[in-house]
């Protein structure tokens, strides 16, 4: 794409009220705009990379048996009066509005309910389970405060999976499954030697549960890491009992701040028994679905990155999320310059690469800091300089590495 | 895939409440969930349809160079005070709600408040213009009822762009260039033969605007329908003035129902004059850009696209729109023609065909009836009796042809 036709533009400053890094450097990139605290829409640049995001986690979803769905956001009451979840007293952050009947509807916190709703019409027996469905969808939550920019955000996008399976085994095997996949989230996401798998308390569905945990001083989260196990376990449940269950020992682990990236939850019979989602197993007995819930932000893992791997000048994205692989930058000079960098960018458009191209009327240092804060993966430069030596200026954006390279080594990057 | 592995399954009857026939037949092959009136969830299925056609549509609003972002459901106040659209008086169907500090915010019913002004952080100058920017976003609208299925939902997807032009002469060229890419989706999506360009009136924007209709006896909307010129026009409209404008004539034209697939809409300086979005001209006088918004419901075009071409039997889809282009059809009889089906399915899965494999351990009977009601393109039989002819019975969907066919006749399809 060429930078002159994208509408966003990047600035030096970011919004005044905003104290998050992970906000502030993407508002000042031109990939999010903020709304109002805690709600923050996604401009052209900051979609593409959530799509990114979405397509490696729906890539690993499926390759575990996922099926995708798309549930609403407006809720029922009824269905979630029948859990006991309805009241503000035991989900004290619903956004709740009325039909013009003055019915009150909710707008989705989370989905175990209505999916619970939607697979009993499916299932009866034993041969119609396991079940594995999951969804790209909005959740509201109406948090007191938002200050962490898209961390932590009232109207945010998750990738929410549940099971529905037939034992406790049948559950175990795929909750461990979903542990591997997650891994292979964070990994590809390029935060994987930064992210620990993490025991942690189970809130309201069970004693514990498991979270997906990354370093980072701004996080909300203290953690106690075992470095050499590659484990975790939650400052919540970082007790005796808690030690024991989680293996680890306390004179292993070191205190850290990390944001959580993914949680995994078993549900038990909690929303089965209480939404009657039952089956007829083998012998003819009837027997309540054994659930688990596996949740990523997609928003908060984008958010992750930018904190984590950022550094002074702006974003560094990984390769695998990036909105364009290259930053094609075109310095003023001859008119045969212009022509040649014209051209390379036709060549990388017609090879299929993603390139964003800055063919922009600026001066060189103000398209270089651009180019830093955007972070692309590598910066190439076609300047009357460059082209005299016959070669291109690329640089690395992650490591500042800088060399000379060809035309035939850009196309193969 | 395996239909024994979809969880989802047929049901001989919808739901007593559901009178739509698009919902009804939806709701019965398994696309669909109706969680209230006018909101529906969307299953396996029914998110591969809907997702094929938001690639079409993105596929249109990029070839006449929209940029795709996506914006929040939840509204700020006070942008929707500037133009004067936050009363309830004003915009009768909007779905309200609180902030935990007690302030106001709106559910979005559309999106020019919040766009005109993210836009207006990044247009200075003529240089900054024209902006062309797309989303397929959640729309909330509290209707009072909500009868007609997916056609008219409380919550539906919706595909909505917004141009920001210099002069009336851009905005009108942007306006041509957006009922061309309109009509090769329709035209892509299966309707339109059954699709008219419409005069009609402009609501709360300017005088007049144009829709697409689509010829369909269940539609909301009455228009008058010039078949030889292939034009129309809303019977909203329908008197002297607007048959003029139209370029109509009484006597040409046949009174017809159908539904509204798409709309243009001419803004004017509406929002920009009340959002402040303005910029420097060529002569360095200050201007209010001109906007417009063109809208297409993404489910109400998946429930059209099922009340028009459906039949008696069930959905019938078209093949750039379908969940997947052949059902295969295995039918009980020796293990040897168990194995060449499997056998088939593996191929085409390897040929990356989009195959639903059917399986199960099912009658005949029952087979077809599923088959029909959801509606692939293509019904492929490997039984015993065509394994015999060692060929395979191959039917199309929409005109009930029949063929025998080899296995690469198949794969060509």
């Amino acid at each position: 794409m060429r930078q002159s036709e994208l509408f966003t533009k990047t600035r030096r400053e970011g919004p005044k009220d905003e104290v998050a890094k992970n906000a502030e450097l993407l508002i000042r990139a031109g990939y999010i705009h903020k709304e109002m605290a805690g709600v923050y829409s996604f401009l052209p640049l900051g979609l593409r990379v959530r799509e990114k995001i979405e397509q490696i986690i729906r890539e690993e979803m499926n390759a575990i048996g996922g099926q995708e769905l798309s549930l609403t956001a407006l809720q029922d009451k009824t269905l979630w009066e029948k859990s006991g979840r309805w009241s503000d007293e035991v989900i004290d952050n619903w956004f709740k509005t009325k039909l013009k009947n003055e019915s009150e509807v909710g707008l989705a916190v989370t989905h175990e309910e209505p999916l619970t709703n939607i697979v009993k019409g499916f299932v009866k027996s034993y041969r119609d389970l396991p079940v594995y469905a999951y969804q790209f969808q909005t959740k509201f939550r109406n948090e007191l405060r938002a200050k962490s920019g898209i961390l932590r955000g009232r109207e945010f996008l998750m990738k929410d999976l549940y099971s529905f399976s037939r034992t406790e085994e049948e559950h175990q095997d795929f909750y461990k499954k979903t542990e591997e996949a997650y891994r292979k989230i964070f990994e590809r996401a390029g935060i994987g030697d930064k992210t620990y798998f993490t025991f942690a308390s189970g809130g309201i569905f069970s004693k514990y549960s498991h979270e997906f945990q990354t370093l980072c001083d701004s996080g909300e989260d203290t953690i106690y890491v075992d470095e050499k196990k590659g484990l975790a376990i939650n400052k919540e449940v970082y007790d005796d009992e808690g030690l024991k269950m989680a293996g680890l020992k306390k004179a292993d682990l070191k205190e850290k701040k990390a944001i959580e990236v993914g949680n995994i939850f078993s549900l038990g019979t909690r929303y089965s028994e209480a939404l009657d989602l039952k089956f007829v197993d083998e012998k003819g007995k009837e027997k309540p679905v054994i659930m688990g819930s596996y949740g990523i932000g997609v928003g908060r893992l984008l958010g992750t990155i930018v904190e984590v791997l950022g550094d002074e000048k702006g974003i560094v994205w990984p390769e695998s999320v990036a909105p364009f692989k290259v930053h094609l930058i075109h310095l003023a000079g001859s008119d045969k310059t212009k022509e040649k960098a014209d051209e390379i960018y036709q060549g990388l458009m017609s090879a299929k690469m993603e390139v964003l191209y800055d063919d922009r009327d600026l001066r060189a240092g103000e398209k270089f800091q651009d180019s830093d804060l955007i972070g692309l993966p590598y910066r190439v430069i076609v300047s009357d300089k460059t082209l005299e030596s016959g070669r291109l200026e690329m640089k690395v954006r992650a490591s500042g590495e800088t060399k000379m390279i060809g035309e035939d080594e850009l196309k193969s990057l």
